[in-house]
C-alpha cells in the first residue's frame, strides 16, 4: 500500500477528473485517456478494465459514459485501493477486484460487453526500475497475446476489446486476436509523417468486417518540441483535455 | 498463352520499362512499382520474384539496381512466357520458371537474399472474373500466410522479405512473418488522413528489431478525384515516374 505522503493528486481531462497516483511507480499519462476515448461503451453496458492501475481509463470512461457498469482488475493491491478511492471521490462506481489475469477471480468470471486494457509493454529487457512497484507495472509478466487471450474470453458476443499499447506489440496483439474479428489498428504518431509508437487496436467477439488500418492520430503539431510541452493538436486535445470520444475514427 | 492481339504495351517509369501486358486479365498498375522501390537488393545479389505475372515488379528493380539477380517464379504460363519476353524487350537478365509456389521447382530451392511478392488478394468471396487468367490471378489459392511462409523458407540468413498485400491481410501475413524479425509496415494511404487500403510489408530473416508501424505514404494529392488521375503526391511521384527508391522509409 502507498503512504499519502508518496501520492499526487493529478488532473486528468482539464480536472473533470483527479487521480491519486504513487509519486514513485507506474504513472497514468496520456495512454489510458486515449483508451477510454476509443472505447464504444455506452450506458447500463459493463465494462471490464484488465490492469486497472489507479483506475484512469475506466473512471475517464465513467466521465464521459455516466451509468457504464466499470469493473476492473488489478494484480497490485496498492494501486487496486487507489482505483478504489479515485473511484469514489470522482463519484464514479467502480468495482475493483483484485487477482491476476492468469487467474481471473470469480465474480469476473461473467460475460463483458467491453474489455479494455492498457497492458505493461516497456521492454523486460531494458534497465528495472528500483521501485517494485514501478518494475511491475512495466514489466511484462505475461507474454502480451495472453493479455489479449484472457479479455477476449470475457467477452460477450458482440462485445468489443479495446487496448492501446506499445506499436511493437501489434504481432502479439493479432496472434491473441485470432477468434475476434473486425480489427482495427489506430497507429497513434507522435507528430505528423513520425513512425506510430503506440497503437490502439479494436476488435469485435464475432465481427466479420476485414482488419482494418486507419490514418494516424497526429499527437503533436509541429516538427519538434518548441517549448510548450502540450502542443497538442486539436484532435488529441480535444481527447486529452475536453473528454472527446475516438468513436467516429473507428466506424 | 495469349495471343499478341490480346495484348498491350504499357509504360512503366515513365517509359524506362515497356510491359506486355494481356488486355484482358490481371494486369499490373502501381502495386509491384512501390514493391520493386521498397527492395533493398543490391548488384549481385540474388532475388526471388514468387508469383511474377508478367515480370513487373522484378524488371523495375532490375532498371534501378543493375546487376541485381532476378528470379521469378509464376503458376499461369501464359504470364511466364510474358515476363520473359518483358525482361529480354527490356534487356533485363531474368529467370522465370513455372511452377507452384506449394511445390517450389528445385532450381529455386536455394537462399535468395531476397524475395519479393505481390500475391493476389482480391477476395475470393467476390464476383470472379469470366476471365480464367484474371480469375485466377486475383483469386486467393493458397491462404496468404503461405505465401509468406513459402517466401520466408527461401531465405538466406539475413535475407529479406518484401511483400505488398491488401491492408486486411496483414494479420495472416504477420503469422506468416512469425519466424522473421525486424518486421515494418509501410501503410499505402489513398489521401493524405484517409484509411490505407495497401501496405508495404518487410521483414528480415534473422532479424532482431522491433515491429515498426511507419507513417503512411500518401499516394494522391488534394483530398479528391479532381479529372487528373496522376494527380500524385511527390513522394509517389517519385517513385512511380522516376523510380525512385522507398528505401529510406524503411531504416
Amino acid at each position: 500500500m502507498f503512504d499519502d505522503a508518496d501520492l499526487t493528486d493529478d488532473k486528468f481531462l482539464c480536472g473533470r477528473l483527479t487521480l491519486l497516483q504513487p509519486v514513485r511507480g507506474y504513472r497514468a499519462a496520456t495512454d489510458p485517456v486515449f483508451l477510454a476515448a476509443a472505447c464504444p461503451a455506452q450506458t447500463g453496458e459493463r465494462v471490464l478494465d484488465i490492469g486497472c492501475g489507479v483506475g484512469a481509463a475506466s473512471l475517464c470512461l465513467g466521465a464521459r459514459v455516466p451509468g457504464a457498469l466499470l469493473w476492473g482488475l488489478e494484480v497490485q493491491p496498492g494501486y487496486a485501493a487507489l482505483a478504489r478511492r479515485n473511484a469514489t471521490r470522482n463519484g464514479i462506481d467502480m468495482q475493483v477486484h483484485d487477482g491476476d489475469l492468469a487467474q481471473m477471480p470469480g465474480p469476473l468470471r461473467v460475460d463483458f460487453d467491453h474489455v479494455i486494457m492498457n497492458p505493461p509493454y516497456y521492454p523486460p529487457a531494458g534497465t528495472r526500475s528500483p521501485v517494485p512497484e514501478r518494475a511491475r507495472a512495466m514489466q511484462v509478466d505475461l507474454p502480451l497475446g495472453d493479455w489479449v487471450l484472457a479479455g477476449a474470453r470475457r467477452l460477450a458476443p458482440g462485445g468489443w476489446l479495446t487496448l492501446i499499447c506499445g506499436t511493437d506489440g501489434l504481432p502479439a496483439v493479432l496472434a491473441g486476436m485470432a477468434k475476434l474479428g473486425s480489427i482495427a489498428v489506430l497507429p497513434l504518431a507522435p507528430r505528423a509523417g513520425r513512425t506510430a509508437l503506440r497503437i490502439i487496436v479494436q476488435a469485435r467477439k464475432g465481427g466479420r468486417g476485414p482488419f482494418r488500418l486507419l490514418a494516424p492520430l497526429v499527437i503533436h503539431a509541429g516538427q519538434a518540441h518548441d517549448g510548450d510541452r502540450e502542443n497538442y493538436t486539436p484532435e488529441a486535445s480535444a481527447v486529452l483535455r475536453t473528454g472527446s470520444d475516438l468513436l467516429a475514427r473507428f466506424r
